[in-house]
């Protein structure tokens, strides 16, 4: 099955030619971003984090601190909201109502449960790490067993998603068009800047290959 | 009062020392963007949307299409989580464990109400438009009757509210400084890439001075 099915939960209400329930779509917004923001409910109150995550499959893992209150609640199992935007480009009409934004987003439904095997846990900080800075993770001092313990890690389970996807030029209301004023994209780039050197960096030491790709890969 | 009062809802619980409640850091973290996630709970399930605002004193204003899902449930004056985040840089340890972002986010809790007269709806309609592209109000036809009919406008009061902010280097484990592995900042620069024209632009209209000086001031 290559599709969400549309349910109340997931169903676009708004914009709704702008929906995909399709599951590749969904997964290549989600592996195109490191942060998300996930969303949980707590004595009728929504409350709302942003935080590193990555995909494996229809699983998708984030981690916290052991005492952090997002990692405590949403270990129960409570209904969990996920989502990940992108920003392509500002959508610029010749009226204001007309005024736009070209993204993709993904809102995923589901819910969590703790990882508690050591192994696992690690391999999940691993897809983290390197959703994070791709070849990072095998540069790096990895996670001892005090580390292990006192970091928690959740696998949230796909279980509803739908995503939106705008693109292209602004639409503007058939008379408009005539009016003298510029209109179309403005688009947006996020790229990476030089790296900045730890202070405390020991001698000698060069950018690693991952940071060096990053940077070079998002040169304009 | 400069800050907002630590209650059980906004206390931070991890990470307290980054943790920030004074009101013009905050504010500044708001003014600093122009897209936020909201969240709101239906039923018990937490829903999320990626959304524009503005924020003006102690308010938020988003908009959307009275028909939306958001705005039909957040005008019942039910509480609200709204995000913003910025991220700043990777900050790259020489443990994986120690990874980090630097960032800056406001979580706001506080409930909408719709603004119903024409006039207020214009004026938070300004300011959303303003706050995603400075001086392009006055270049673009305002909304008429017919489309402030059809788009609603949300006023969100802030009722409490943190921030937090992370900067500088990652801090590692003392014996790990010892390490032949690079460690640092990678800056995140988001920048405007060159406008592109409208395929149905006017011909002889150049771009107009909001577009251009934003592209211009986000040059490297």
């Amino acid at each position: 099955m290559s599709t969400y099915p549309i349910e109340e939960k997931n169903k676009v209400v708004r914009g709704a030619k702008r929906a995909v329930y399709d599951k590749s779509v969904i997964n290549e917004i989600l592996d195109a971003g490191f942060l998300c923001h996930i969303s949980f409910v707590m004595n009728g109150q929504p409350f709302m984090i942003p935080t590193a995550y990555a995909r494996h499959g229809e699983k998708i893992y984030v981690h916290g601190s052991v005492k952090s209150r997002t990692m405590l609640e949403a270990q129960k199992g409570i209904p969990i909201c996920f989502c990940v935007t992108h920003l392509d480009a500002l959508v610029l009409a010749r009226s204001a109502f007309h005024h736009s934004v070209n993204y993709r987003s993904a809102i995923i439904y589901g819910s969590a449960r703790p990882i508690t095997k050591d192994e696992d846990k690690n391999d999940a900080l691993r897809l983290i790490t390197e959703n994070f800075l791709k070849g990072r993770w095998d540069e790096v001092r990895q996670p001892n067993q005090k580390e292990l313990d006192i970091t928690s890690v959740l696998e949230i389970t796909i279980e509803s998603a739908s995503a939106k996807v705008r693109t292209g030029d602004p639409v503007d209301d058939k008379e408009d068009y005539e009016l003298d004023i510029w209109a179309g994209q403005l688009p947006l780039q996020p790229i990476y800047a030089q790296p900045i050197d730890d202070e405390l960096l020991k001698e000698g030491v060069r950018t690693s290959p991952s940071v060096q790709l990053a940077f070079e890969g998002s040169k304009r």
